[in-house]
């Protein structure tokens, strides 16, 4: 029987004398602990205020629990970094999210204490279940699973499913609710009313009527209290929930004070700067609202990162924050959009893939007008592997009428996000985080397809999706400089592909798709099959990402690495026109 | 403002004079319509049983609410014939699910009274949110909203997330709650617990917990008990849940007494009889679990349907069935497979598309062995588009170092499964419903690429995949009786592209690859992709199905009507090699 997880018999506990330590002696660890996360946070980016509000539940669980024997998943995993310094990675938790330096989130490379790299929320409890299961099945009754949560993630559907599989059970899991009332925002919706009546003491639980006991409200910042709770829920060896009132920033005021989301992540200094992509489609939206009365905006918890904090200021009734609920929040917009509005779904392309079912079946299948907008696609840069929204396009190319743009900068986002929102069936916009590059301009239009370079010879078209574009007519320029003829063309709408690319391509040797999402099942491909159904012959060269789990690193860099600038752009065609394909 | 259901400003009653009829005279109506639902269903085949259940419960809607100004929403859709036949189709009842006739689910296009198409479960809440927000939007105070529900359906995620949100509203929201204790199977987990526990008056009601008002239990099958339950519903003009306990397979002897599922669903008699592929798998089973003392099953609410139930009988402590939540049975299987484990996740091919993220996030980036079983793949027949499982191929062959399968026949599947539950990453196994056909054997592998057919010239390699196998060697047939010579080959793992296809194609002069899925993403366009990497310039013919929803129908007949028959494979290879591309 493998065992992914490396078995330890007497595990040592992560700080060896951590089970030792007199009360005094844990103030100065979490104090220390704390001045950490704010220096090293502050200098290389990273989430702040959410590693600041566990500190002590952190201590407690490791004092309590000896990991690795013991299993602890932490639900979306940006609440890690306490966790990382108590077992064993205090000395390298100053390259933090560096190149070549510690993960931002678990990792199983760095640690046997590291169990999900997954940071898309609401896991936690499902991976505990199995967990659990497992070491029963295997007959390891010495082990403990614990899964951390926040409140947030509960107002997940999938936490629920867990549950209502976990509270059916006797499995000794033990579930840590890290209730800050909030994820990014306060935690609105029901559930989040519900964990204030409790930590109020003004309700009866619904863990409880799900088959959960339930301990608690504890105070989160109170080591000592932490950890009764906590022995006391190992010890039942059943189902239990430990709900931890706690803050997120605690100890640091300008966290604390912080009005947006309590510093729950901060950039790095070196991030860029200037006017970016998300705030750009924020800027637009009251254009796009005086326009159409009967737009509706959606977000799953993520107000402010997806740019829906001005509109809502301004439109409080036709905004609906579903919470951690993107399955949710994209059937609710079906049925916004079955009564008669136009609802436009703001979410992270990264989390679009928890709703490919309700894109498909619930808004495609009933060709309903609700307009998608992705940000943070393509390569996102440190938040590492989950983060990377490299696959929407594959993903939604396969979904039946959906159109699908990409805009080049600014002016074509607001003229896309337009045309999205006019339009009478399904679609989606997407574009990458990050500052703006100056604006592309096109020459010529053919059919729906911009043409933004040509030269007098036609050997090669290069289509570059989105904010590739710049690159493309950069990378054009070099082989013009080699004596190669490129025309540079946007599609806008990359998929389905539109006639004028077709075209275009016809009268060119060699055509050449550049876009940043992964190349198998990506739009190259589909305009390779586009070409081939025209009865084209033309060599099509399809340049992407690998369909591979990238690793955290800066955008520019990621795009580098895998030949997706201009040089590495123009590198590829060159050596497609001189025979290897690759 | 565009509204895409019909607006009637003063909705007749779907029956005219359904409010007016006295008590006997509706259990006369729900007599006659209980002997039309045994009859034609058990003509045509469909959803027998979850019919039989809401027979009263559905008389109590039309007499309360007032469709379509009302807006009634079935969860699922498969226990809509009462509604449809009370809504203007008795006449048409008689050609339920016949080609040309009534679609077994409600259908925008049969009536204005039905909204829903999507018979994914868990969905009916999230859209009646979406409706009772655009009513109150429009101000179209007078317009209630219902979303008719099961209790398996609560057990998915999706469920909850529209509870989270609904509760903490004020919109005029009912949820009826058709609880007869199953989906399938009877519905396990602590919600059905709870539910349980209200039924008979021993708990505080959870949804009351999460902001809504409860109603009931009331026993579904008194009309007069559910009216009076639904008009104070709709009194109150919030959010409330109607808790009616139903009987499925009620006042008819066989489906009440039918053990396995009340005759949920049944077969028209001129379904395709003889051993199928999912009880082929669920034969095949037990070997695999003698060989793999590590193996665990995992089912959402399928246990039956998946072809389970003989290992679950001989391996109680080795079958997990999460209920209708298929994202945490693959995430649940992400942990067992952590925990040393070696899990297999049975699931409908449509379902898949509600775990997308999982299996990329959950499974695939921790590159855990969890092996997807993916039956009723491809063209499914009688129900209709949501039930195709057309989309499989193209969504997880984008999931990094996944490997999926297709086998093409018996022999293949057992093979295939072999080798997918011994592997040590992420694999998919997927097959279609029906019976299985005559193995098709093989004359020569080429790397891990099984040669079907051989000809002495060699214009054509015919890749095909899964069951598509035989008709490729027919159509082979055909083809060298026209003189193309043809070489036919199964690549058994479908993605990615085996090296051995690579090295076939390499001697051909056209490449045709044919799948029952779609083509747009599909496996054809990943070896079109692997040929053009590899630097070979043959011509790549994709034969599949669009990348459109397609109508309910008998399988054969809907892969004839897209040349997927053998004379459809062989026009196409025909039609490409004169010129034409398409």
């Amino acid at each position: 029987m493998t065992d992914t997880v490396p078995r330890t018999r007497t595990p040592p506990h992560p700080v060896p004398d951590l089970p030792d330590l007199s009360p005094d002696e844990l103030d100065g660890l979490a104090r220390a602990v704390r001045g950490r996360l704010v220096d090293v946070v502050t200098r290389n980016g990273g989430h702040l205020g959410s590693n600041l509000g566990v500190v002590e539940l952190t201590l407690a669980l490791h004092r309590v629990f000896r990991s690795p024997r013991d299993r602890i998943v932490f639900d979306t995993g940006h609440q890690s970094y306490v966790h990382k310094m108590l077992t064993g990675r205090a000395g390298a938790f100053d390259d933090l999210r560096r190149e070549g330096g510690l993960s931002g989130y678990p990792s199983r490379s760095e640690s046997p204490h590291d169990l999900v790299e997954n940071s898309h929320a609401s896991t936690a409890l499902s991976y505990a279940d199995g967990l659990a299961r497992a070491a029963r099945l295997r007959g390891e009754h010495d082990r403990h699973v614990v899964a951390v949560v926040g409140d947030g993630a509960l107002t997940g559907g999938m936490a629920w499913e867990a549950l209502n599989n976990i509270g059916a059970g006797d499995l000794p899991v033990v579930v840590v609710l890290n209730d800050n009332g909030r994820s990014y925002s306060p935690t609105g919706g029901a559930v989040g009313a519900h964990l204030a009546a409790l930590r109020a003491g003004r309700a009866s639980s619904a863990f409880a009527e799900l088959g959960l006991r339930y301990l608690g409200p504890v105070d989160g910042h109170d080591v000592a209290r932490v950890e009764e709770a906590l022995r006391a829920a190992k010890a039942l060896r059943r189902p239990v929930v430990v709900h931890c009132a706690t803050r997120k920033g605690k100890g640091h005021p300008p966290a604390e004070d912080d009005p947006i989301d309590h510093m729950h992540a901060v950039g790095s200094p070196a991030s860029p700067r200037g006017p970016g992509w998300t705030s750009a489609f924020g800027r637009h939206l009251p254009t796009l609202a005086d326009r159409h009365p009967d737009l509706v905006c959606l977000t799953a918890a993520m107000l402010h990162p997806t740019g829906l904090t001005a509109f809502a200021e301004a439109f409080p009734d036709r905004v609906v924050d579903t919470g951690v609920a993107e399955q949710h929040a994209v059937t609710c917009a079906a049925g916004l959009a079955m009564g008669g509005l136009r609802p436009l779904v703001a979410v992270c392309s990264t989390f679009l893939t928890r709703a490919v079912d309700q894109v498909l079946m619930d808004v495609a299948l009933h060709r309903l007008p609700v307009t998608l907008v992705l940000d943070r696609a393509g390569v996102t840069g440190e938040d590492g592997p989950s983060h990377h929204g490299v696959w929407d396009l594959a993903l939604l190319r396969v979904v039946p009428g959906l159109r699908i743009a990409a805009p080049r900068d600014g002016t074509r986002l607001r003229a896309l996000l337009d045309e999205a929102v006019a339009g009478d069936g399904p679609s989606a916009v997407r574009f990458p985080e990050g500052a703006l590059g100056a604006d592309v301009p096109e020459v010529e239009r053919v059919g729906g397809v911009d043409v933004l370079h040509r030269s007098w010879r036609r050997d090669v078209l290069l289509v570059t999706a989105g904010a590739l574009a710049a690159d493309g007519v950069a990378a054009a320029v070099r082989l013009n400089g080699e004596g190669v003829g490129v025309t540079v063309c946007d599609p806008r709408w990359v998929s389905p592909v539109d006639p004028g690319l077709v075209e275009l391509a016809a009268g060119h040797r060699v055509v050449a798709c550049v876009e940043d999402g992964v190349r198998g099942g990506g739009v190259g491909e589909g305009v390779a099959a586009a070409l081939r159904a025209a009865g084209l012959r033309q060599r099509v060269l399809v340049l992407g990402l690998p369909n591979e789990f990238l690793p955290h690193g800066a955008r520019a860099d990621i795009l580098r690495l895998h030949d997706l600038d201009a040089a590495g752009i123009a590198r590829s065609v060159t050596r497609c026109l001189a025979g290897g394909f690759t």
